[in-house]
This record gives C-alpha cells, structure tokens and sequence, in this order.
C-alpha cells in the first residue's frame, strides 16, 4: 500500500456515490474468506469477496492444508482413535495459548466433527489412515497424523494424546487443492468475487456501524456499500517489516516469511482503522524443520554452551521458538550416524567429528560443556530417561555410533519461517472489538486477521491455524448475513 | 473506568458546550506531564493539567528518581568520569531496545546535559559524588552510578562504559522528592492542575483534528477545548490484566506491579480512540532484585536444571528477563557463605547446604547437573573467566566457602516487579502516529503512555524510562505549545 493512503475509516457522509451495492462484504479469498463466502451466500444474503491477488489461496494454499480436528471424526474412527469433545478441549485449552477466551474454544471443539464432514461435504476427501512418522511435513496421502504437543511433556500429562491432524488427500503439500475447493464452492453458493481489487478503508456511518469500504480498482476508487457487515479476512503481517519493528521485532530474526505478497497486515490496519483494537500482536509461529526426518527427534538439540534447552520431541513450532527465545537463535542439532539424515529443507552440517570432544571444538563451544551434555543424556537414556527436559522415552537412545553431526539451526545458518499470530481483537462469534471490548457494530474479522484460536508458538500445533480460520470464517459469515449485528 | 464507557474520540459537532478552555492539556501529572505543563506554560500558552488522583506524582514519585543522563554533565565531571555525545549514544542504540528510530536516540542524547541543566536550574539538587557498589537501589545520597549493562558483555564491547544513572541527592528513594520539585515548577510556571479529574475521550473535529477531551469530574462530564493540543502523559497500564492478558500475558507472571493505582492504560486506550496506534505492547521490565548487596553478582543463577543461563552481573532487568523467559521463572542464586547477604527486597532460602551434591539434591535438581556447572565455573573462574557467559572479570571468584546457599528466585517464591514498556506510537517530537505513521493533528503523547525511548526489558539501564518521560514531555510540551501542530 502505499505510504500516504489514510486508512481510518471514511464517515458515511463523505461518500457521494456508492459504486456497488451488497449485503455481506469479505475482503480476502483465502481459507477464512472463502469459508466466511459459503456460509453467507448459502444464508441467503447478497455476498462480495474483495481479493487484492489475481486469485484466491491466500496463504491457506502455500501451507500443507491440515486442519486441526477432533472430537471423533470420521477419519479418527476409521484410524482407530477414541476422541471425544471433553479431551479435544484438553488439549485445545494448553495449545492455544494465553488469553484465549474459553467461549472460542468450547465452541470450536464442540463444532469440530461437524466442520469435518462440512468440508468432505464441499468436496474435500480426507483418506481414513494414520501417517505414524513424526512430521512437519505430511506429504504422503494419509488423512491423519499426530500435529502437535499431544505427545509432548507438559501437554500429555494434562490432556490424553490423540492425533487430530486431517490432512485433505493429496500429495505433497495440499494447501492448494482444499482452496482450489473452498474458493470453488464460494462462487458455486453464489458469492460474487472480485479479483485485483485492494480494500483500502472502512465507510462508517453517524451512528459508529461499519456501512461499507473503499477499495482499489482498475487504478481508482470503488466504493462499497455492504447492507449486512464487513468481514476482514486479509490474512497477518509477516510481509511487513515496519509492523514487524512495531509489534514482533523477534519475528524479524526469521528469515523465511511463511506468507503470500498479501500479508502485509492491511486487513488488521484497516480494522484499526475503524476502531478495532489489534492484540498479541507480538506473537508468531517460528518454524526450524530440524525433522523430519522423525528420528532426528532422537537427536538432542543444544546451545552455543552445548546446554540442552528443549525437549527435542517438541512439536516443531514449540523448539523453534526455544531455539530463537531460550537459545537466542544459536541451535545445533547433534545426532549420530545411525539418525543422520537429510531434512527436507535442508540443513547445512556446521561440523563431522569422530568424538564428542571434537564436536565441540569444531563448533567452538567451551571444552567439556558438551561432552557433559552428552555424558548426562546418554547416562540417562540407557535407561529410556530424559530427567532433564522429559523426552518421551519413544525418542529417548543414547548417542554413541560415530561419526557425529551437529545440523545448524542457527539463525545465520539455516531457515528460520515465521507467521504471525497477532490481530483483531474479536469475539466467539467474529465480531470485531474495540479497546474496551466492545463490538464495531457491521465489523467483523476472521483468520489470521484476527487473533483467532492460535494465540502461542509456543503452544501451537500443525493445522491450528487453518481450522481456525475456516470454521470461524464460517461463523463470521453467517453472523454477519443474519443482519443482526 | 468503567467498562461501559466508550473511549472512541467524541466528534466536535456532538459538544453542545465547552465547560472549559485552555491552549494545551496535559492527561497526567507524573514525571511526563508535570515536564510538559512546565515547558508548554514557559512557551507562553495556557496550560491545563489534568490528574486522576489527588495530587501529582505518578509512578515516578514512587520510584528511586534515578534519570539516565550523559554525554558530559557537572555531576560526571566531577566525579572524573569522561563522557560525550558519541560514546552516549553508541551505548543508548543498545540499551534503547529493538524499533527506537535514531532520531529519538540522538535528540535525547545531544540534550542530555541540557536536560540535566534544567533539571537542576528547576531545583532539583545532584550531588558530585560516585556510588561504586553495583546496586539497583541506589539510597545514598550521591549522584552518580553505573546504572545499566556499561560494562556487561556485549554491551561493553561496543561502547566504552560510563555511568550516567544520576539520583536526585535524597536519602532513600529519591522519586516522590523529584516529582515534588517537578509538579511545584509546573505550577510557578502557570500551568493549572485540575486533580481528581479523569480524562475520558478525546474530540475531534471534522478535519480529524484533536481539539478537546470530555472528563470526568465531581461525577459528571466536563468538556474541556485545547485550542493547541492534547499531551497524553497517564503511564503504561500494568495495573490492567485484560490489557496484560491481550498484550503481554508473560508479564502477568510478575506478582509486583511496579505503578501507581493510575497505571491502567486508560491514557493508552483513550489515544486509540483517537486513532493512534499502540505498538510495543508486549515489551516490559521485569525486576528481581537478587542484588544489591553486590557481592551477590559474584553468585551464579541456575534454572531447574542446574544449569546457568545468563551473565550475573548483567543489570537487574536483563538478568530478570532471562529468569523469566530463559528460566521460565524457576531460577536460583547460588552463592557461597562469604558471598551471602540479606537482599532489600528479601529473597527466602530454598536451601542451604554443605556441598553443592547436597544442595542440587535439595533443590530437586538432576543429578549431577549442578556439581558440574560449579566445577565448570569455579576451574575458569580460578582464572577469572567465565567463557560460557561472558561475566565480568570483577565478578568472577570460585564458590568455595561452604555453607551453599540457593536464594528463591522463582516467580512462585520470590517478587517479580514489572511495569510495561508498549504505548502510544509517536514521532521523535512526541506527534502522536496512527498506523500508517501519520501524525494525528494536536495529539501527543510522553512517558509510559508512548512507547518512547526504552523499549525493551533486556537491554533496559536504570534510569532510562524517567530520563524519556522528563525529557520527551518537555519537547512536546513545547511542540503542542508552538501551535503548529
């Protein structure tokens, strides 16, 4: 956008002209706009999606397009797992991070077989088999895997371990088969969409109700009257550096944006723009694939004191975080010749030694740091122990067949993804906030837009995001089409 | 307030009457308010200030006084320490934290003895004396010492260390002495104090102009015009936990709220309204104080492992943050018997033994992991270095005396003080910015209220956060008294 385009709301009053006319508005294309499209055009209401890109996906269709869901679902019968509501809210409770209103997640866990067979009725398949491997990566066809801490210490003290991540059939990443079928189905319900077309504003009228939005087309302004509401689902902000300075400094450490051109956090300008309050907005998932593959998880992960941090068995989001935060983005993974092997996005090796002792000199730690390290892990380890971080005992072997390999995780050395988990302040239902907690009447946010369901990196587990943005998109859109807010 | 209130700026055309009319009103009479009321009433405009509770002084009053001054002022001369301009500002880019534009840093740090001139031309007295003990509380009555991380690794390495905390020559906490002289020079200049008056909105005109605010007062609203502007000076809010919970949930950890009962983020909230942006939201200090006494330094501060996670001799908000997000609030200082002393802020014994084998088991440390990071420590610091972290030479001594002692430092057993470091974004001359960076016509904002020039808990100097809002309230101040903006 450009610099000098004010984007605080426009007053009704300045609008001569409405150049179109709607009931339901969404700015974005992507798994919360489409999903927020379906359900208010199948209510019956006149609705317009604005897309600033030639075409819809959003980031949605970048990703591997898993869905967090639980509760029983099809797929989760068919594998073999007992869910139920009581323990998906367990453990959505812990991985969705702090200030998470307990509203949003009841809500989310009680729908989530629902939204499951919602999405199979769109027409995405989920095959019913289990991928075992611990991954980040699900690129084989399987429908479900284990995406997050479910495993992990604390979390599996806390809530039962059941895997909920859905992957839609398809393979490698599947990212853009569930949007090429979201955005289908938008436009098959009858939502009009309009590609090239940037929102740029928010229209208030006298009263504070969100009436409508300016946006850019064709090189000149439209604007929009939208009867029913405004639903922002422009996605977050990891494209824009000058957020990031503001917000999320850390995130700037990370030197591959997990985002599309669009995520430049104009969607959550917008939106303060008419009075909504962004929130944690310091937050972000950070993504440091050091497994698969899943063995590498056998592997211990220490610092530039060759101290251990981390549970290694963390979901990946969770040592990611620890390797920036705790280890202050100087991370090695140390594993022996037996668990070597090449990730899929690959790590550079910062050092090949026949001795532990030569591991650390190689990689200028001081003499004996990680020789103790590796002393006290395998010491512990023979006996399938990790007192230390409390590794499952699943990954839990002593180092011992030379040569040993430290993979850099640095900061420097290797790639550091990072989204953001900052946005809108909204409640159960979409509705955009303002400071004081109270509703833009006609405003309403979804997705990464917004600070949904997915508060931590810390927390969060593979799928979170996605499920969050279409079942809440979906709730958004039906909202906003009843007309009564 | 309460929370039915809305904060969003009132529009001009709904003010039927002005109760009062004044040039320049200033929300808050803390150090950043009573600074600015003295420059905007000695530029020659009327000057209003409005003070929730009933009387003047704010946090600052209940702080030890101490302004982060430098660049070559009488109390450092005297005391025989070089300073200038360069060497000031290559340790402020450092200590300022992640986003302070440069602008900020080299006006602050060219004026500094300028700002220390008027302070004492106000009548705020500093004595030419040097305390050298490394201490946090500074309760004697000289004027100078090294308040920050100076010396502390890698700040040392890039800029040559000097002490610039100055305390106001009074014994004890100095802070309420300050805001004494501070709030008596804002009178004498003709600023009129209107106490037990809460500011509620702004009013803004048709142009987007800020040009009044509605308040509160003897239990009705008050209409206030600012022919030339608004300062909002009313703190940061970590007296607010929904504010806290949205922003920055880690400081809810901290069990001390180091603020005045007017800390609530209302003047935060009521610039949002406004439509300026609030940025750095999750930034804070976090302050357990493990020392003074000194020779505590000479300890060691070991996480639930045993094992050591930051250099001791770092200034008390950098060593309290990495207990915090490091340690994840369990950590302990370890001393010998000779280094043993009774904290100010008193610290409970989590044990006391005759070895460290003892002591780790006690503590219900691993196995091991403590007797090694002593051995560790105590073979290099019988050369007086400490290569895992980097700790002063000065503070480098074996632990060798037993008894062993472990100080509770965790956040269940220990005080965690904590104030926020996030506020209103503004330009260097204290223009109040909306999220495009625009300033909003005849709106600033000083002190906690903005995120100034202290950003970051980690890199924070004693003296820091006073020194921003003393001196950045007096330029806006006179900026809002120009009438030019």
């Amino acid at each position: 956008m450009p610099n000098s385009e004010s984007t605080t709301a426009l007053a009704e009053s300045d609008v001569s002209t409405w150049d179109l006319r709607t009931e339901v508005l969404i700015v974005g294309f992507g798994g919360a706009g489409a999903c927020a499209a379906i359900e208010s055009a199948r209510a019956g209401a006149a609705t317009t999606v604005l897309e600033r890109a030639s075409g819809g996906g959003g980031t949605t269709a970048l990703s591997t397009g898993v869905c967090y869901l639980g509760g029983g679902t099809r797929v989760q019968r068919d594998c073999g797992f007992a869910d139920s509501v009581d323990d998906m809210l367990a453990y959505v409770r812990l991985a969705a991070g702090q200030g998470v209103d307990e509203d949003r997640i009841r809500l989310f866990c009680e729908s989530s077989v629902e939204h499951f067979d919602w999405l199979c009725e769109l027409g995405v398949e989920f095959k019913s088999a289990y991928e075992p491997e611990k991954t980040t990566h699900p690129f084989g066809e399987e429908g479900l895997h284990l995406s997050g801490n479910e495993n992990v210490h604390p979390f599996a003290e806390h809530a039962r371990p059941v895997p909920r991540g859905h992957k839609p059939r398809h393979p490698g990443e599947a990212g853009a088969y569930l949007m090429r079928v979201l955005n289908r189905a938008a436009e098959t319900a009858g939502a009009e969409v309009l590609c090239d077309c940037r929102a740029r504003r928010l229209v208030k009228n006298a009263a504070g109700r969100v009436v409508g939005v300016v946006a850019r087309r064709d090189n000149r302004d439209v604007t929009i009257r939208a009867e029913r509401g405004v639903i922002l689902c422009a996605g977050g902000f990891i494209m824009n550096e000058r957020m990031l300075q503001k917000h999320a400094p850390l995130l700037l450490r990370c030197n591959y944006k997990a985002g599309c051109p669009g995520d430049d956090g104009l969607g959550i300008v917008i939106g303060e723009g008419g009075g909504a309050e962004a929130i944690n907005m310091s937050e972000g998932l950070v993504l440091n694939a050091y497994y698969p593959p899943g063995k590498h998880v056998m592997g211990i992960l220490v610092d530039a004191n060759g101290q251990r941090f981390i549970d290694e068995d963390a979901y990946i989001g969770r040592a990611s975080d620890a390797m920036l935060r705790v280890a202050d983005g100087r991370a090695w993974l140390v594993v022996d010749n037996e668990l070597y092997g090449v990730t899929q996005v690959p790590h550079r090796l910062a050092a090949v030694e026949e001795s532990f002792a030569a591991l650390e000199e190689s990689l200028g730690m001081p003499r004996g740091e990680l020789v103790h390290t590796i002393d006290t892990y395998n010491r512990h380890a023979r006996r399938g122990e990790d007192p230390l971080f409390h590794k499952s005992r699943d990954y839990v072997r002593p180092l011992h067949v030379p040569p040993y390999a430290a993979l850099d995780c640095t900061t420097s050395g290797s790639i550091y993804g990072a989204l953001t988990l900052g946005g809108l302040s909204t409640s159960a239902l979409g509705a955009a906030l303002d400071a004081q907690g109270q509703p833009i009447a006609g405003l309403f946010a979804a997705g990464r837009n917004a600070a949904g369901l997915c508060r931590e990196g810390r927390t969060y587990a593979s799928g979170l995001s996605i499920a969050d943005a279409t079942f809440f998109g979906r709730v958004a859109g039906r909202v906003a089409a009843s007309g009564r807010w």
